[in-house]
């Protein structure tokens, strides 16, 4: 049983190839993220990418990505492979495929004179390839570098060449393509929402929602796992937006009601950014002491602007020493329960709190590893503690992993500490 | 001029296709990493990767996919679409393009079973998919889940089938598919060098090298440039390993002359490493106030093992009231010099040193934004210092980009002030 009629929530407008240029690429080191970019902005206009090609800078090997990619999308976009030198091969290629001479355009060979000029260089010879255009195609003009873009129309498909540079990519693509796209893809939307969860395992974030999401075939569900967190997209594409939004909210809604007290936002806010909210909501202020996670918490919790109205200060105390002389935790307590231990995570949240004279303290203490775990106490143990002056609530934890991962989760679950103190005041921490 | 002989540097054993498979990798959110890690252990045996495709979860997009790489490359590497599910389409697929037909192994059907038994759980009927395996392939054990991999060997040309999740696909691609390629693959070698630059920006650093190592036309070089940071990778496939290790270290040692007291390693070593062995080394403390970095020194160096040793603690002083009670600094002198200032990062490296007994203090301070920059200090203005107690060194810079980016390479700035510090004690900070 469809709990609502799914007609029309596929639709697309056009379907998309990109391929990525450059051996640099095909290496262990660099991944291609531009068509992240890409994917993300044409998925809002309707556009499907159906296939994305990483090739090196061989002419022949762009050549044959092209002419494939042209058999089966309307609209084939290549990234990188624009530079000046006998590496790229972009223009070359397209060219090759598309069966079109290249000539030189004056004027794209005056505007990259003017840019050598403007910045007091000599342009190289080389520099003069980059004016090179195929033709009938339409040279796209590039603020931040020499390599003009490309877009050429051939037999009902569009072939667009960009630059690598992010920072020529972007802009070109935002103020030369995008508006050009949009009057051919006509009338469809995308329409997104974004649900995040902390303290659940990814296979039981599934178990909880596949049976609910399952039933909304038109909006396509993508699970996304990382330490600590997972995020649930929701996207539809639609002609009719009022009642994919419909859908949407309704679909939104019963997966909350699914994830219960582990869902922390429906609107793709990352855990910081809501503990910081809730913080400035309640006129509440926080000081910290890390042992374990040595500074993460401070670091996110000031990655997020205004971070100064809530957040009084923190102390890193790795050392039993610090955690007496700058916390104030009794060094008896640490001799008697162990540095990792919920008493003196307790003791921690309690003393900085009374030190800063903030709304709540917090304390956390672990063991990242590698070494220093036991049988009783293995690596990845944490104990964390928030204090208000009234009551205080503690959790702990086992987590898996690397040193790495065990931070980070044990970041998490002091974030997802101090939202529950706010969102579940009286219910369990 | 050659300096050395480059003959047999680009050798390579074999060409290799990757193909991803997976809806969710033609996302803004997913993107492929298997193929970084596969791209690395082929890599080392010899293999070239020629081209990774990303294709959705469309028997017939990746029999597409498979059936254009295969007129390529002698190795075609699938990743993922081996689940249960009718999502899951790569065993059809390849069986399709091939022309083998799917036969039930009953083996294969027998330890799904048994693996569900270990769990407790009961076996799906659709589990019994994963058990289909193409006529002359040779399935592989996944002892972290269902799906089997395949192995299969067709007209010369290898093909090899495995499963998306990285802790399914790692393992059994080091125990059983790369003994096997190894085999095949003969005595290639890759050997490789990687340096990094702090404090240039990677236009500079390509016009100090690129005279050099466009002369050593065996040894790919790459650069990758993240805030702060330029990662310099060198790479050779030989025959001939001594050989080509000396010519590596005759390149490492010109670059390194390049680039002078920018470079701190020439091992792959992050900054903080290089910082953390630095502090042992010398037998050093350190003790950190950090305003506009909020924590990320102290995280990026808690990240490291056995930091307690030379991190005595740090405090995330972001008020001037906690710079003023928790650190020391005269309220006067943040009145008089403003919290960003020379002189307050000076007072808190120095105040923050005297507090905590460390041989050495950091105080660091800046504008991250987006708000709160002025005409004279505009977003961006960084100043740190550090005091040994005896004489301080400072140093300030003004950084482009977001609050994130600011943040970082405000981080970069103050490690590598501590790096000088040791590396160049009598020379300019």
């Amino acid at each position: 049983m469809q709990p609502t009629p799914q007609v029309g929530y596929k639709e697309r407008a056009m379907q998309a190839e990109i391929i990525a240029v450059g051996s640099e690429l095909l290496t262990p080191y660099r991944q291609d993220t531009n068509s992240l970019f890409l994917t993300d902005r044409l998925n809002r206009l309707g556009i499907e990418v159906i296939r994305k090609t990483i090739v090196g800078d061989d002419r022949k090997q762009i050549a044959g990505a092209f002419a494939e990619a042209l058999r089966r999308a309307e609209l084939v976009i290549s990234i990188g492979g624009l530079g000046p030198t006998e590496d790229d091969q972009t223009r070359e290629a397209a060219a090759e495929v598309l069966g079109r001479r290249l000539r030189r355009d004056e004027a794209v060979l005056r505007e990259i004179q003017e840019r050598f000029r403007r910045y007091g260089r000599k342009m190289a010879p080389v520099n003069e390839r980059q004016a090179m255009v195929p033709e009938g195609a339409e040279p796209l003009p590039n603020p931040n570098g020499t390599a003009p873009g490309l877009w050429i129309e051939t037999d009902g498909r569009l072939v667009v060449l960009l630059p690598g540079p992010p920072r020529e990519l972007m802009p070109m693509f935002l103020e030369h393509v995008e508006p050009r796209l949009r009057e051919r893809a006509g009338d469809v939307l995308l329409l997104t929402r974004e649900l995040r969860v902390a303290g659940m395992a990814e296979s039981d974030v599934e178990q909880r929602i596949a049976p609910i999401y399952t039933r909304y075939e038109g909006v396509q569900t993508t699970l996304l796992a990382s330490p600590g967190e997972i995020q649930i997209h929701l996207r539809a594409w639609t002609r009719d937006p009022e009642h994919a939004n419909k859908t949407l909210d309704e679909l939104t809604d019963r997966l909350a009601v699914a994830l219960g007290t582990h869902l922390f936002t429906t609107r793709g806010e990352s855990l910081e950014e809501v503990v910081a909210r809730l913080l400035n909501t309640h006129g509440a202020t926080l000081a910290l002491a890390e042992s374990i996670t040595g500074g993460l918490i401070a670091q996110r919790l000031t990655s997020i602007p205004g971070s100064s109205s809530y957040l009084v200060g923190g102390i890193v105390c790795y050392s039993n020493e610090v955690k007496t002389a700058w916390v104030g935790v009794p060094a008896e307590l640490i001799r008697q329960k162990g540095a990792v231990s919920a008493e003196v995570a307790l003791a921690l949240a309690q003393q900085i709190r009374e030190r800063s004279g903030a709304t709540l303290g917090l304390g956390i203490t672990g063991i990242a590893g590698p070494g220093g775990g036991t049988a009783e106490k293995p690596v990845g143990t944490v104990f964390v503690a928030l204090a208000d002056g009234r009551r205080t609530i503690e959790r702990n934890a086992h987590f898996p992993g690397d040193r790495e991962r065990i931070r980070w989760q044990a970041a998490q679950l002091a974030l997802d500490l101090i939202r529950h103190y706010f969102q579940f005041p009286t219910g369990q921490p």
